[in-house]
């Protein structure tokens, strides 16, 4: 928290020009509105450049062809990548328990625990486990029997695995998330539900981050999947014997039913829920609090509950604006065609 | 994993009678599309027969009055029950904390263990807590003073139970779920919201099984309850003094608000939220992100949000479809009048 | 919960007034239905005055103003704020563990800990952390490096709290919520999802509450927060840098995006999402199970996916009910206008 850095320094870690005075010292970034005068902050567009004019940022970060700008400025090709960049500077370390195994850790005999593997207080790690290279399991995390870690994992407090299910490498999970508990399947008999027991389990493929009070459960048989770099927000449900695709997004309080598959690169916005047994092929995005009951096809946006085509919710959207003066005009053009049959049935007795 | 049986072994577990070779061996279950020669999948019903033709499983479980299937085949009566019993004996053992208290367990003097309990590493019972005869208590499971759990419950890793709960038998809760949370009460007083304390507890009745990451508040007063037989998915959200009646089904990320009242056999798909103090009577189901608002009559099926009767619903979404032609409809029908209209004029003034 | 206690007892607690006999003994609160004669009683409003007839209650806690009561009565100026009074005596001792730090707990000698906290089993606080005066963390609870906790708070089992969180005194934190984890940030680049390092923190203000099993996520940079005096139920989201002001009421399942901005007192009932970069004005209520998808000013009161007006909701769903009658009135009109048009043509031709 406490370093700071010239701009020109800074400049050299994105491959930028400078333009204004290099020797400027930055101590972090922030917004363009909360920025103070020691901060970078940066701009995605020109068409916010207005808001520069009120801003107290030391300097800012622009896309190379961005015209001029109040403070001094750092000009590269791809501002947004080149500020995570900047942030990693930036970033405090992360504390993490020491490399070794903490003395209220209890790990099974038969474990087997990669090098440089970091275990905190009152981790618990089960028969037959395997834990990769630098992988970190912070305090109170669960992995159970016969499951398995990649290498560069990072498992925060309060995790649980269950039995059998396997992450790849670089998985990120956060706190109290859930991995591997019953698929929720029942067979109704006898006047009651009799459970299915879910003998499956849970692949998480490498490079995923999984959010925090989250629910990814095992399959009843075979597997669930999350396919290679999908990207996961909190408290998102995941049922049993799902296959999510890879590089998906899936936004906070997203539910996907059981046997219901994600293409590639599918993007499930806020409280999306999709339904059992569908499909929704590479490439589809779910609008916000949609509620998907069917097979889309790819590339296709969708909104509404049941989700409808993009612009088919926006035009229905309109006329149910409309659709209260629909009843009324409806009401007036009934009048008046009275009226003319009225008139008309007139001149047919007159 | 490893354990293979023959046909003919496994149709006596289901009381069934081969057709084709029952010499065939079966090392576990899939699905119709997922099998392979190794395994046996089952039809749940004759609909689905031309899936067959291109599995490759080596045999299939289906109903007694199945015509031909292309591979050998276990006739029986009720083939989705049989294939539950058919998945436990392929069930790979569940991994469970030996018999007794492990050392790092904390377990408060004065609570009573029935006969062969299991406590993990970790797990905390409270001042005369009761744990029935069986009863496992995963790694890192908390239960709180004068809580009780019956018989051959099992609480998977990061359960919260707090005081004065009661668990009935054979109640399976999954990880990270909260029971007996306070309930989210407060009065507006003096412009600030003052917390009305929550005094009563939650009793879960017997064979209910509650998912992952669910919360299901304390009682203000009284009781929270969870009927007999009950399941309940993940992420679910149960408000203090509802009454869950028994039998009933919620899926995932299901809410329901304070005193509300589900009679026998309710089914609340995914995402339903339901309002605080109304009734929802016996056999009630409402559909998947529904919102239901009002008292639902027994038997109904709802859907919407505000959830409405299901054939209203449908009735309403088609004309909701079809609103945007309304809107051309009445558009094209005003010209048309009008012109009638200046004819008739032209008829009256000529 | 074996006290007792005379209404005269009772009486003096809430400044109230017996009516009927003072000497009448009471051992609990229970709403007017669930009453025993031994119970206590109250209403909020003389409207549901006939339910005090079928009540077997001993008493009833009523407005000054209130007629009669077929039972002893206390009178008393709010008896909705009277209610939590003698709740809070009738209320059995909640269990906490005692003064000290356990001996399976795991603090950093670096931590600093104030007068009187209570520490449970296997919780773990990081380096440098501070915990108030008098605050309680119940077992497996997880506070990370450099995070503040002011005096008085209470954290149940299973809550996180990740490094350079700041809770102010009186916070109140429910089990199995997370604070402080990632923001949920990528830049598409490469075409892969690139991590944008959350370098921020949480701040969550004085006398707030936080439910069971919720997430609040750190800021990118700066700062997530929750205002004064707010109280937030179960399976909330708070997305990073969002700022939720003081007074403000979120129901359970509420989903509120990154950066959007809740004023004072804003309420959002149950399942309610909130997108991205939005205001939510002071005063500002949203109905259950609403979208918002753009800024509402203060004191609105919206509705709906997407949330309108909740006046236009209104308006909109009555003419949605009456959509289908509408395609059916359309048909007959276009059936009459061709028939005063076939009339019409033939006076022409005639």
């Amino acid at each position: 928290m406490s370093s700071t850095y010239t701009l020109a320094e800074i400049a050299k870690w994105v491959h930028g020009v400078v333009r204004g005075d290099a020797s400027v010292r930055i101590s972090g970034v922030a917004g363009v509105e909360e920025a103070e005068v020691s901060h970078i902050t940066w701009l995605s567009d020109e068409k916010y450049a207005a808001k520069l004019r009120s801003s107290r940022a030391g300097a800012v970060l622009v896309d190379a062809r961005f015209g001029e700008t109040p403070m001094a400025a750092i000009l590269c090709e791809q501002p947004a990548l080149a500020i995570v960049t900047i942030l990693e500077h930036f970033a405090p370390p992360v504390p993490r328990p020491p490399i070794g195994t903490h003395s209220a850790a209890v790990v099974a005999p038969s474990a087997r625990l990669g090098r440089d593997v970091r275990l905190g207080p009152n981790v618990v790690v089960g028969e037959n486990a395997v834990i990769g290279d630098r992988s970190v399991l912070h305090a109170n995390v669960f992995v159970g029997a016969d499951s398995s870690l990649g290498a560069d994992c990072e498992l925060w407090p309060g995790v649980v695995i269950r039995e059998r299910c396997e992450l790849g490498d670089r998985v990120v999970v956060h706190p109290n998330t859930t991995i591997g508990a019953d698929g929720f399947g029942y067979q109704y008999a006898g006047g009651r539900h009799v459970k299915i027991p879910q003998i499956g389990r849970v692949v998480i493929e490498a490079d995923v981050e999984i959010g925090a009070n989250c629910c990814i459960d095992r399959a009843k048989f075979g597997e669930t999947r999350v396919g290679r770099g999908t990207k996961i927000d909190n408290l998102v449900q995941v049922a049993h014997n799902v296959q999510v695709g890879p590089g998906c997004i899936l936004v906070a309080q997203c539910g996907i039913a059981g046997s219901t598959r994600l293409g590639r690169g599918v993007v499930l916005a806020g409280k999306v829920g999709v339904k059992d047994h569908v499909v929704l092929h590479e490439g589809v995005q779910v609008g916000a609090c949609s509620c998907v009951s069917k097979d889309i096809p790819a590339g296709s946006r969708v909104f509404g509950i049941p989700a409808v085509d993009h612009e088919q919710f926006v035009r229905e959207r309109a006329a149910l604006r409309r659709a209260p003066e629909m009843v009324e005009q409806i009401k007036a053009l009934t009048q008046r065609i009275e009226q003319l049959e009225a008139s008309a049935d007139d001149r047919a007795s007159g």
